[in-house]
């Protein structure tokens, strides 16, 4: 939720009409976060969903690109398939890695080039995702993004990173952001995941790129006027997000660290792979699914009470057939971390004592 | 711009996820809107853009939709062609009648229903918009509006509303929205323009509609997180919509008033035919562009300080071939009202003067 | 119907596989009509439908593309809209005049260009229809054609014909077809309606033109294999259209002054707008629908057997509200087109008597 | 290439126009076909191409809709992409089995039913190919068949069956093609693969489905006019379907036994995986390609004419990284399968030759 520190920069934006180009707070912003990443121009969306679709219809002027993604992508899974229904996109899908990375070979190997191919769809455009959600938050290592560059310098790809989370990889990693985003042609950025600011995102790249944006935009109804009141916010977001995501990171990791320490035959987690703001956790056991537990740690129990002298009520998401998420952000503190992981704790014994006495 | 009264709200709005549904000032004022409207549900989204390629999306599922829709229309000549190339439908086109509303009997003459005819694509949907823009804020009579919706019942036809500037139109029928949208299977709504919120629209429909158009605007990127910020401003311009408007509306008529009473040979008005917060005016000599008159409206000049004391920039649009549109918003009191009356009173005579100078 | 040559052509085809440009007879037929047309490519296709479609898919390759086109076109009418549902191209529609012309000013003043204006579709493609089938089969006048190469020229748009009767237009003017297409970017042709074959069509342009289109043709599944067999027929209707399409517009003209000679109260012609293949009769008493009257001209009575000796059906086509048209193709015969004239007179009589006989 | 009899057959076909649905000779193959396929009714398009298109287009009416297909499915890797380029529809991508079968927990893991998922697309439609092109021709086991129907049923998707070479499969199972699409709601079928015709296809399902088939059909421009004369060929090549592949599949079998009693170092085969007309044969060698190979094969050298007093040209295709494809069709005789073999083992002895000379 946001600070009040934005919502105070909110009520006091200076505005004006965007679709003129004429709000000077979204304008200010798009011109930081620009030269943050090493960008010529940035565009200020609604989300990074929106920010995404933009690059792609961006990229794909031509009829019959193709994008080569990652089959666990955001992109391809939870935005609604908007690749192909508005942009008419086919999707060439890779197998992730464990650690958010594509198999280049592979990669290499299913691109098809060229408008001389006259029966495949022909590759454009290559999109990334940093950090990587569905692996759980992996950040992407720098050679990796260097190896893809020239990759797709080789077969003149584009490439896209769904940067969502990039601020999450440049602070994990200790570079500046732009030493992420110069191996790709355009970046989307979220303002309301790690950032804390209520709404809003960006899409960045070359000024063509950029104008094109601007009409996509346009066309897809995210042209917003006073857009500037939104931009304030974001922009607090981007000015505090070193401190903020580095409490994440640290918060995720000692969660991890005392899942770990805890060996409870219910749920694991490998700590070595907790990068930012994330924490995969393992259901370990056939008996209880990733439903039923973030269930259970969301819910408050007299005996919770009664045991703990706390009511305490976790958030976790279902991931995977035998996972869950735990995601950290602005509003989550060290002290939340350290009761959330004693309420994994107390339900974890809770739930073996149950299974015990009812075999 | 918005309102202090807006920008406090902002800052001070209970807000929560709304991707979840969990905004609780989204909720509300779509709860609020919904009922305003007569609908069974409303959806906040970022532009009015956005909401009548929902619309359009949500009601032409099948393919080979069509739609019926006059030139004029907004819908049809300013939002990049998102119909076709975002929903793929086709538009079958009307000529608008200096009124804003369609002929009928054309309107009938152009529906191919039914996918028994094979050939053509088929008629689903009438898109109205009212108040009418290009027709400069013609309010629709709302017994053309029964005439529409019977027409559309005989073929089985759905009717969008583009309702930007619908609470003008209910403010200068003096009716509720709710005996507008009657006729209407959905609706859309702009809060950023006449109502003076910083951004936001929304659409309304039944309840099965609004279900499709959440997953619509979550495909385009309109899906915000903490939306609550922007729906707090937006209640603001709903609350106080019938004092902002009537006043819109006051002075523009008086603007009208006061040119048609100028009896200048260069620019005139058709008092009648304003009927919210739009004049067009008509420039009446072939020498003067559109162009050039906003342009002098613009500038300020030191004869019009040195004659008029003043110093007036009025920012006016050019609109055709030879007339250009005044539009009122929250923002112009009646004094600026009769500022830039005066101001085109002095340009209009300087014009005169200068081609009289120089034949 | 094919023509017996037709038909032992295909059987004696020389074929291959055009899937991999290896079918000689569709080279050939490629090659010889890229000449006739004086263009540098020519692509074989199943339908005059595809070819268009085709057209507007290779011209309008970037997002937000606007064609403009004549609302009675069939390119607008009857073909499902594919421009926009396929293609996704924003059609902007102009009225045709009843000659089968746009006024050149109206079309002018509906060009938006450049990606410059960042609110409106952008205009690339002009579609003209030549012969104009909704008007009759009227001929686009060559100066008027120069024209609009002209307005395209100055807005860096393109021009695509739609000639599914383009040879009829030729011969009427007496010229060859390139001198036609000359003034455009792209023209489509078609071998099943004047010149007899049993299917396809073509579309030529320039070698890049033609190499994208053989991309699209492959996509929409128009990419025969040994399409050959009908490229064979095609040839035959391409050699001897001047004699076939020259009596085809003999025998309308004799027709169309047939009925005016008449001078039947019921039905009339003008036969100054028959310029090829096509009459339109206007049914001039508000008592018979255009359909009723073509449901008489097919249906045979033994009346008509008793007083005229003979039973004659003759199928016509409801137009418009309040006319018909009759077309003239290989299979009817000067005999035949004199039939048809008698039937329609002792038709209309036997109308005219029974609404006399029951007032 | 097209048989006398078919030439014959083209040459007497009876037609009529079949935009009218008045061509008897298509409409009697529809009917032959519907019956052969156990299906209510059977549309005759120009390609297979156009009659998976087609089938997407039906199924996947809905906004967000969702296809599962295996990554090396024609559909998805050579129709150019058109489900998401002409259809909006987003692939969700498996990874095929060996022999051609999907993983049916992985196939399940994917689906994504019910609009109340908001955030990913929904499942619509299963997408099969049978026999499996990119596995070498594989059937689809009948049980798998039944257990797709019943995971289908469970999800309320439909099943697509890409059977261009359905006949091959059901001549191989030695069972009518109807026990093979009992498990299908809609099936194509080529006519211009093992059946020999010259051209054409069709797509087959419920009478709702085809009505709405033909509309799509005429929106792609695959609706001609005769098509009565492919018809007729096409009619010749389904009833003597049963002894051309029995031939095509009988001389792939001795193809790949006697490549496989070869024993060549460079080039092998599995001959238990050859069970319709198609043979893949694995390169065993780094140091020669499957391009190179090909290339060999056609090519005919002075050698070969002095060595073995013939000169042979065998085409073979590419296939994978390491592999390429040899397929029978009615123009291949047991004496062509016995020279390409021999040609293969000419040619293998020869590289192996050279590679040894010039180490």
């Amino acid at each position: 939720r946001p600070s009040m520190a934005m919502r105070q920069a909110m009520a006091q934006a200076e505005v004006g009409d965007d679709d003129y180009g004429e709000d000077p707070t979204v304008n200010e912003l798009q011109r930081l976060a620009a030269q943050l990443l090493g960008m010529e121009e940035a565009l200020f969306v609604p989300t990074s969903t929106m920010a995404n679709l933009i690059a792609v219809m961006c990229h794909c002027q031509r009829r019959g690109a193709q994008l080569l993604v990652g089959r666990e992508a955001h992109l391809h899974v939870f935005e609604q398939g908007g690749v192909a229904q508005v942009a008419g996109v086919h999707s060439q899908v890779l197998q992730d890695l464990p650690d958010g990375t594509l198999d280049l070979n592979e990669l290499e190997s299913r691109v098809r080039v060229g408008y001389g191919s006259r029966y495949h769809p022909h590759s454009v455009l290559i999109c990334l995702e940093n950090t990587h959600s569905s692996a759980g938050g992996r950040v992407l290592p720098l050679a990796y993004l260097r190896e893809v560059r020239l990759l797709a310098d080789r077969y003149r790809l584009r490439v896209h990173m769904d940067g969502a989370r990039l601020m999450n990889a440049a602070v994990a990693q200790g570079v500046s952001p732009a030493q992420i985003t110069q191996h790709c042609d355009s970046i989307s950025l979220c303002f309301s995941k790690g950032l804390g600011a209520p709404a809003g995102a960006l899409v960045a790249g070359c000024r063509e790129f950029v104008a094109e944006a601007w009409r996509i935009r346009k066309l897809l109804g995210g042209g917003m006027r006073q857009a500037g009141v939104l931009a304030a916010a974001a922009r607090i977001g981007l000015e505090h997000m070193e401190e903020t995501l580095q409490r994440d990171h640290r918060n995720a990791r000692r969660f991890a660290q005392g899942i770990w320490e805890l060996g409870s035959p219910i749920c694991s987690v490998d700590p070595s792979a907790v990068e930012t703001n994330m924490v995969l956790v393992t259901v370990a056991v056939p008996w209880l699914s990733p439903e039923k537990l973030c269930e259970r740690m969301q819910a408050v129990s007299e005996e919770e009470v009664a045991e703990t002298g706390r009511a305490v009520s976790v958030r976790l998401f279902p991931w995977a057939a035998h996972s869950l998420r735990a995601v950290w952000h602005c509003d989550v503190s060290a002290q939340d971390t350290q009761l959330a992981a004693n309420k994994l704790k107390f339900v974890a014994e809770q739930c073996w004592w149950e299974r015990g006495a009812a075999p």
